[in-house]
């Protein structure tokens, strides 16, 4: 009993410090390959990353406690997860509100955008204020910015940020907490600890100074040859799962 | 106690007799408003439901005792839901090979072809006669043909459709089992009864003549309003499941 436990215990640790947390360069470079490579496209690895947050979130709130949702999400690829995001947790019983304060003026965006509100999911067009926030909503999901974030956060996304510092509701965050540096984590300007943390295709190095209670791992669409390409060393998915506790 | 078990059982009956089976137009018409109306791509919706297909495969065939999988696919959207179910089962730990006797030319089947190939997923030249795929294989997916195809089945077709009829493998198809009518199921030129289906979308109506053993719901990317426009019925899908038993 002793020995299995002690065998168990070295084996969590040898996995995790296996475990590969790619740099700003490295998770460009592994983005690149899945689409120029191995030729998916937008959409469809946005659609599993985003299916796979919504899967998460359903795993560490349930949606009878954690029905209000507030999905804010960014210009970028990381918005478009959120969208997706946010049309999955409808789908699960959720109910979902979206603050996207700068949509991206391409098909795929507004396709994805039109989908949610097809859906009779609300597009907020202010910032609620952290009181209003933690009055009507049980759940934020924080899909601001992802791994190609540079900092100085831009004028518009401001408010949401000090919201997201301020109020004592669990936020999601997919892939990096936003403003945080992608690298070194925290910084003066941006500093609140996500209560999940979901990282896409491999955690980026900003993931080993998290400290929330729920890490996992999302996008479970790695081809092989990239894994050891890359070395990244990812733990199993169990069975039919789209994501995996680390 | 009785009484709870009265309730449940006129629950069960009138749950399984609500639910809508599609005819041909309506299936046509359901699929044409979630790509005009509710503006999904063919790539979305093709991930979501080779995803479930891959799910509700593995539910009832496990990778241990059916590893060798042949994915059979056709030359529309049911050809690609197999092509991006066999990318899913690989992800899953299965060894699947395809043959795809009448490639589509277009860039959607073109890339879900190379993301196969782009792991190691090997494309069989010719088909197998059904002594050898009775050898080489544990498990046949039949990604043929799917709602809009209307017989006879085309020469290229011939020979795999008669080895599906030969076959004493276990047949998983998608949607509709190939080569039956949509409306009236079995016909004198294909008579085989997979070990599962799995209706995507919403069951047609030739799945109410369905006798094999499993029977799952897949695609669970229907926005309420469509359900309700079609009077769908569709049951629950419970927690975070891309499928469900029906």
């Amino acid at each position: 009993m002793f020995l299995s436990c002690v065998l168990l215990a070295i084996r969590c640790l040898t996995s995790f410090n296996a475990m590969k947390y790619l740099n700003q360069t490295e998770a460009i470079n592994v983005d690149q390959e899945l689409f120029n490579e191995y030729k998916f496209s937008v959409d469809q690895l946005m659609e599993l990353a985003g299916l796979s947050c919504s899967h998460a979130i359903a795993k560490c709130f349930a949606a009878n406690e954690h029905k209000r949702v507030l999905v804010c999400c960014g210009p970028g690829n990381n918005g478009g997860d959120g969208l997706v995001c946010a049309r999955h947790l409808s789908l699960m019983g959720y109910l979902p509100k979206v603050y996207y304060p700068k949509p991206t003026p391409n098909s795929l965006y507004e396709n994805l955008t039109h989908q949610c509100k097809a859906m009779n999911i609300e597009f907020l067009e202010t910032c609620p204020p952290s009181e209003l926030l933690n009055k009507s909503y049980d759940l934020i999901v924080d899909a601001l910015f992802g791994f190609s974030f540079k900092p100085p956060v831009r004028e518009a996304f401001v408010p949401i940020i000090k919201a997201l510092q301020e109020t004592r509701l669990p936020i999601a965050s997919i892939d990096i907490p936003s403003g945080w540096h992608v690298e070194n984590g925290k910084n003066d300007e941006c500093c609140f600890e996500p209560s999940l943390l979901i990282s896409l295709t491999a955690p980026k190095l900003c993931a080993k100074l998290y400290k929330g209670p729920h890490h996992y791992l999302g996008g479970r669409f790695v081809p092989p040859a990239l894994k050891e390409k890359y070395q990244l060393d990812l733990p199993e998915y169990p069975g039919t799962e789209t994501c995996v506790k680390l």
